[in-house]
C-alpha cells in the first residue's frame, strides 16, 4: 500500500505572443501555458502522476490555485484504492458540494479537476505499464460504464444505453488496436490558418499541409469577411476544390452574423464551421446549423461539461463534436462525451494544439476507436506543430497520422528542464512586459 | 483625478455549517464565506469600493486568487474615465482575451470580475451620494443601454428593444421611486425550510414567517420524497390552503425524477419548483417545465452568465427568473438579465440569503421596479434572516418587506470588524478542522 505524499503545481508560461503563432479573432495574442501539477507517492515504483490545465497566458496563477485547492482530497490518501476505483474517486472530488459552489462543474474550479483525475491516470497507466488509451480499450464495458457519472445525463444517455453501446464495439477490439498500431490516427492542420499569418505563409503551410497527407486544413476567420473571402479563396486555389478545409470562428459572432457570414463563404464549401458563437449558446448553435446546412456546425473546446455536450447534441447544433482533454473534468468526464457522441451517432474530432493537447487528446481518440464508436470514419484530431519538443513523449505524426503512442501513461509529462525553463515568476512578469 | 492605489483582497469564512442553517440537498454542510474586495483611492474623499463573491466554504481562497488577477486592470489606474463609462469598463475586463480563456464568461474568473465591476459602482454610488438602486433608475435609458453587452444576446434582445423598454418605463419613474420609499419591495423567507431543521422548527418558523408578514416560504426538497410530503403537508396546515410555499430541490434531480417527484407534491399546489436539475440545462428545465405545468419553474441563482438566461427565457423553461447578485459579472450584467426578462415578461424573483445576498440583491430589484418592469407584480426577493448584522447598512425588513435603503453604495461593505474576526487563516483551519 502507498499513499499521495504531494500534489505539487507549477505555473509555465511560453511567450507564444511573440510570434502570433495562435492568433484568431478572439485571441489575438495568447501566451500558451500549463498550470502544471504532479501527484507525488511514496511508493517504490519512484511513479508520479502528470497533468496540467492549458490557459493562453494570465491568470495561469488562477488555474495553479485551483489545483492546490484539491490536496486535501489526496495528500495523505492510500493510493490504490483511489487508483482501483477511478469511477469512485471521480464522484468524490466532482461531489465536493462546497467546491461545486464555484461552477457547478465549469470553469477553473472544474478544469482543476480535470487535472488531478488526468494525473491519477497517469500513475494507473505508468503502473500498468500502457498507453492511456490502451489502458481504456482493454477495460470491460462493465468497468467503463462505472467510470462515468450519468448525473444530469439519463434524459439522454443512460447506464444501460451506454453498456449496449460499449458491449457491441467489444468484438473485434484487437483487430482496430493492431490497424491502429499499424496505420494511427488521421490528423488536420490548423498551422496555415491563424489570422496573424500573412497570405504568403498560408499557401506555402497548406502547400505543406497537403504534401504531409494531412486530411484537412482550418483556417481562422471571423475578422473580416473581405479578408476571409480573399485568404480562403487563395488556400482554395493552392488545395483543389475537393480537398476539406474548414473555418473557425473562435465564438466571434452572433447567430444572425454567424448565418450571414458562413454562407458568404460557402462557395468555397467550408468542411465545418467551428465556434461560430457563445459555447454556451446551444439554442444558438442550432439555428446557426439550420441556417447554413448543409455546411456542418463544430464546437467543444470551450464546452464546459457534459450537460452542455448532451444538450447540443439532443438539439442537433453540432455536426462535429470536438473535445479537449483539459476543458472538462477528466478522463472520465470525456468518456461520458464519447458515449454521448456515440449515441448520437455525431463523429469527435477533438481541439488539439495549445501546448500538450495534440500529447493528451489522442489517448482519448484512439479508445474512442477501439472501444467506443468503433470507427476513425470522417473522424480526425486536430494538430498543430509547435511546443512538442517540450514532452517526454512528444506525439509522432507520419504521413499526416498521430501514430499510436505506446509509451506508459496519459501523455502529459513535460520535460523538467521545460518546465524549470518556463516557470513564470515575478522577475520574468516585470521582463516580459517590457518586451 | 484620482487613481485606484489597490486591490485589497480578503479571505472571509463564517462558520454556518455548525448550526445547519443553508443545509439542502446538494449543499448539507455550507460555511457561508466572501471572497472580499476593496477598491482603494488616493481620492481625497477617503470612499473605497466594496463588493464580494459569496462562495460556501472551500475553495473560498480560489476566488480570491480569481479577484487578484484583475489588479492588473485597475492599479494605477485613472478612477474618473472608469467610473464615467462603466459599460466600456465592464466590456474592457470581460473581453481580457487571456483571462477569458478560462470561463469564458463562467465560473471563478466570472464571478471575480463580478467583484471588482460591484465594487466600482459602489464607489460611483457613494461619490453620488445615492443608493446603487436610485442611481441606477436615475440615469437615462441611454446612459442604461450604454451599460449592457448585448454581445450573444442580440438574437433576442437588441439594444433597440432594450432602449424601448427603458423609455416605457420613463414615465411613473418618480411616482414608483416615491412608492418604494414608503412602501418597500416584498419579500419571502426561506428560513423555515432548511433540510436539516426538524418539523417542528418548520412549524414555528413557517408561523412566525406569515405573522411577519411575508408573501411567500420556501421549503428545501429532493433528498426524500416520503419526508418531502411530511414537511409539505405540515407546512400547508400552518399555512393554510392559499399561502405560497415554493419548493427547491437545488439541483438534485435527473429530468424525469424532477417531473415526477414534482408531480407528486402538486397536490400542494407549490408556487414554484426552483432548481430541479443542472443549471446548465436549458432544454432539460425546458422539458420539466411541460411535464409540471402548471406549476411554474424558477432557476438562476447558478445560472453562469447572461446567454445561459437568455435560452431559458428563449426555450419558456422558466416562468420565474431569479438572478443572483454575485454569480454573474456584477450590476452590468445583470442590467442585461433584468432586460432580458423584461422582454420575455417573465417575473425577476432574486437568490439571496448566504452572506450579504440580501444587502447586494436588493438594489436590483428596486431599479428594476423604478426603471425596468416597472412592477412589483408578482415579484418578490428572497430573505434569509441570518448574518446581516455584519453589514454597515444591514437590510430592513418590515411588514415581510424590504425597505429601500437610502445609504449611499451598492449594500455590500461589511463592518471592519466582521471582517477581521472572521479572516480565514491556516491556523483557523486548523482548529475548525477538529471542531
Amino acid at each position: 500500500m502507498s499513499r499521495i505524499v504531494a500534489l505539487e503545481t507549477s505555473d509555465i508560461r511560453f511567450p507564444t505572443s511573440l510570434s502570433l503563432d495562435g492568433s484568431d479573432a478572439m485571441n489575438p495574442d495568447p501566451d500558451y501555458s500549463a498550470a502544471y501539477v504532479i501527484v507525488r507517492t511514496d511508493a517504490e515504483d519512484g511513479i508520479a502522476g502528470h497533468a496540467f490545465v492549458f490557459t493562453i497566458g494570465r491568470g495561469n496563477d488562477v488555474q495553479v490555485a485551483g489545483i492546490d485547492a484539491l490536496a486535501g482530497h489526496l495528500v495523505g490518501r492510500e493510493l490504490e484504492p483511489l487508483l482501483d476505483d477511478m469511477g469512485g474517486t471521480f464522484r468524490e472530488i466532482i461531489g465536493d458540494s462546497q467546491l461545486r459552489w464555484l461552477g457547478p462543474e465549469k470553469g477553473v474550479m472544474h478544469m482543476a479537476i480535470g487535472a488531478v483525475i488526468n494525473a491519477l491516470w497517469d500513475i494507473k497507466a505508468k503502473r500498468a505499464g500502457l498507453p492511456l488509451w490502451q489502458l481504456l480499450a482493454r477495460m470491460t464495458p462493465e468497468e467503463i460504464v462505472d467510470l462515468v457519472d450519468f448525473r444530469y445525463l439519463t434524459n439522454a444517455l443512460t447506464r444501460e444505453d451506454a453498456r449496449e453501446i460499449l458491449q457491441a464495439g467489444v468484438a473485434g477490439r484487437s483487430e482496430r488496436e493492431a490497424e491502429l498500431l499499424a496505420t494511427g490516427y488521421p490528423g488536420y492542420t490548423t498551422s496555415p490558418g491563424w489570422l496573424g499569418y500573412s497570405d504568403e505563409k498560408l499557401e506555402r503551410l497548406a502547400r505543406e499541409a497537403m504534401a504531409n497527407g494531412f486530411t484537412q486544413i482550418k483556417l481562422k476567420v471571423g475578422a473580416d469577411l473581405d479578408d476571409d473571402i480573399r485568404r480562403f479563396r487563395k488556400a482554395r486555389e493552392v488545395c483543389g476544390p475537393d480537398f476539406p478545409i474548414a473555418i473557425d470562428a473562435n465564438q466571434r459572432w452572433e447567430v444572425s452574423e454567424a448565418i450571414a457570414w458562413v454562407n458568404a463563404l460557402a462557395e468555397f464549401s467550408p468542411a465545418w464551421i467551428e465556434e461560430p458563437t457563445s459555447p454556451d449558446d446551444v439554442l444558438g448553435h442550432a439555428e446557426i446549423a439550420r441556417g447554413v446546412a448543409p455546411i456542418r456546425v463544430a464546437t467543444g473546446e470551450h464546452a464546459q461539461n457534459r450537460v452542455i455536450f448532451k444538450q447540443l447534441l439532443q438539439a442537433e447544433a453540432i455536426q462535429v463534436m470536438q473535445i479537449d482533454a483539459v476543458r472538462v473534468a477528466g478522463v472520465n468526464e470525456n468518456i461520458a462525451n464519447l458515449l454521448l457522441a456515440a449515441k448520437f451517432g455525431v463523429p469527435v474530432c477533438p481541439h488539439a494544439g495549445g501546448v500538450g493537447l495534440c500529447e493528451a487528446v489522442q489517448h482519448l481518440s484512439m479508445f474512442d476507436f477501439v472501444a467506443v464508436s468503433g470507427s476513425r470514419e470522417g473522424r480526425m484530431i486536430e494538430y498543430v506543430d509547435h511546443l512538442h519538443e517540450h514532452f517526454v513523449v512528444p506525439t509522432e505524426i507520419r504521413g499526416g497520422s498521430y501514430l499510436a503512442p505506446t509509451a506508459p501513461g496519459n501523455g502529459m509529462e513535460m520535460k523538467a528542464a521545460s518546465r524549470d525553463d518556463y516557470a513564470w515568476s515575478a522577475e520574468r512578469k516585470g521582463a516580459d512586459a517590457h518586451v
